[in-house]
């Protein structure tokens, strides 16, 4: 048998791709996330395990997989929130995997990157606007930041801010020490896809205010794309939405 | 009715999402590019009509998304390879819909980004390799590059470059002008997560030479985390390879 290392998506539990969903109602175990979607968590057959990663550090689900992968007749997935190799550490499972020497086939997951901000009614990139986005996430497993603010400050285009939301504060104050136009348009969007996001719109030097009573998991986007989209009400999630200004 | 913008994902029909094959299951009208898979404009409705925008350029598709909203009873999905919002000018379909009154829902799709260097056994992000990603596109809708190639070369992480196969030597050697590491690792995968996948791997001075002979879609991936991955032939489409390792 295989390991299956799968992307559940960013939230909305039918943004899973169609190859995924297959795979957690076939399998006999799922390793899950604490931000994957409990309706996946409920598509397992009846008789499988789910087991919650939750209180398990890296190493540990690591050790897990490769266990649960040793046992030839067992179909193991590993469900990740968004895509598991955008700020998701899943090549550090597919090496424990490989070095293990057990066979393993990724299935992609939609990332928040341009899901999010697109639910928002933003476009990562936009013609003649932006043609360039830049990835970064506000923490490393250590706790440092994960960028030169330097770098970032200096590039074109529109940045995109993973697990930013308690070291936003900082990264802005970094942002316009290194030069960056405190009227850049931002914004912060929490819960992206799923019912309950939130989306604040502020100038990049109003962004940790105007985005403190967010929780996690919440996206950054910072860039002139921000002012460039379409009214959230028109698009995204929740559907209804778009049926409902029609009437 | 709606129109829905939907993304069919890199390439492999499997990774479009559980929603977006809903709705291309249940549409009146598609209209697809070029690069969607085959096997998911089949999937229609026998009543439904299937239209290709290779001929049309974008106002037009703007101006027969907009046509198609009006007409009430018809539900219409816009289908494009990859995701919409990541050089797929799906903000510029939204604007318009959103500028003649048109309700329309974002249905995101897998972005090529990490989907597809995943299936080459390349992690975009890696701990302690890469915490950063740059994303851009190698050509803009006016023929120029899209992208300012001394920022480029002084980004840390991940470069991970599209439509970039032809101007490829173009933008290496001013990658290389810029102080880019001619030894820095980096790929050219053609065909990302189809049957017919083919990688490349060589040092960025010579990826121009080593990616000749592929052809487009190719996405290019550049930094260290291409010496970080894992064996492609133990992960990735086809999905068979990693059962053939077992036998």
């Amino acid at each position: 048998m295989t390991v299956f290392l799968v992307g559940a998506g960013p939230g909305d539990p039918g943004l899973i791709t169609v190859r995924g969903l297959e795979l957690v109602r076939a399998c006999d175990v799922l390793v899950y996330d604490r931000l994957v979607s409990p309706e996946l968590v409920d598509e397992i057959p009846p008789h499988a395990r789910a087991v919650s990663r939750h209180d398990l550090d890296q190493h540990e689900v690591n050790e897990l997989l490769v266990s649960y992968g040793r046992r030839a007749h067992l179909a193991v997935v590993r469900l990740k929130g968004g895509d598991p190799f955008v700020f998701g550490r899943g090549g550090e499972e597919a090496l424990a995997l490989a070095d293990a020497g057990i066979p393993f086939e990724v299935v992609p997951g939609i990332s928040a990157l341009s899901a999010v901000p697109a639910a928002a009614g933003i476009p990562v990139t936009h013609r003649g606007v932006a043609s360039q986005v830049t990835l970064v996430s506000g923490r490393n497993c250590d706790g440092s930041v994960g960028f030169d603010p330097a770098v970032l400050a200096a590039a074109p285009g529109t940045l995109v801010l993973f697990m930013s939301l308690g070291s936003l504060p900082d990264i802005v104050a970094a942002l316009l020490d290194h030069g960056k136009d405190p009227w850049t348009p931002a914004a912060a969007i929490a819960h992206g896809t799923r019912a309950e996001q939130r989306t604040v719109r502020a100038a990049l030097a109003e962004l940790p205010a105007a985005a403190a009573e967010l929780d996690a998991p919440t996206l950054i986007v910072i860039g002139d794309v921000v002012a460039s989209g379409w009214p959230e009400q028109l698009a995204g999630v929740p559907a209804v939405h778009a049926a409902e200004t029609e009437a």
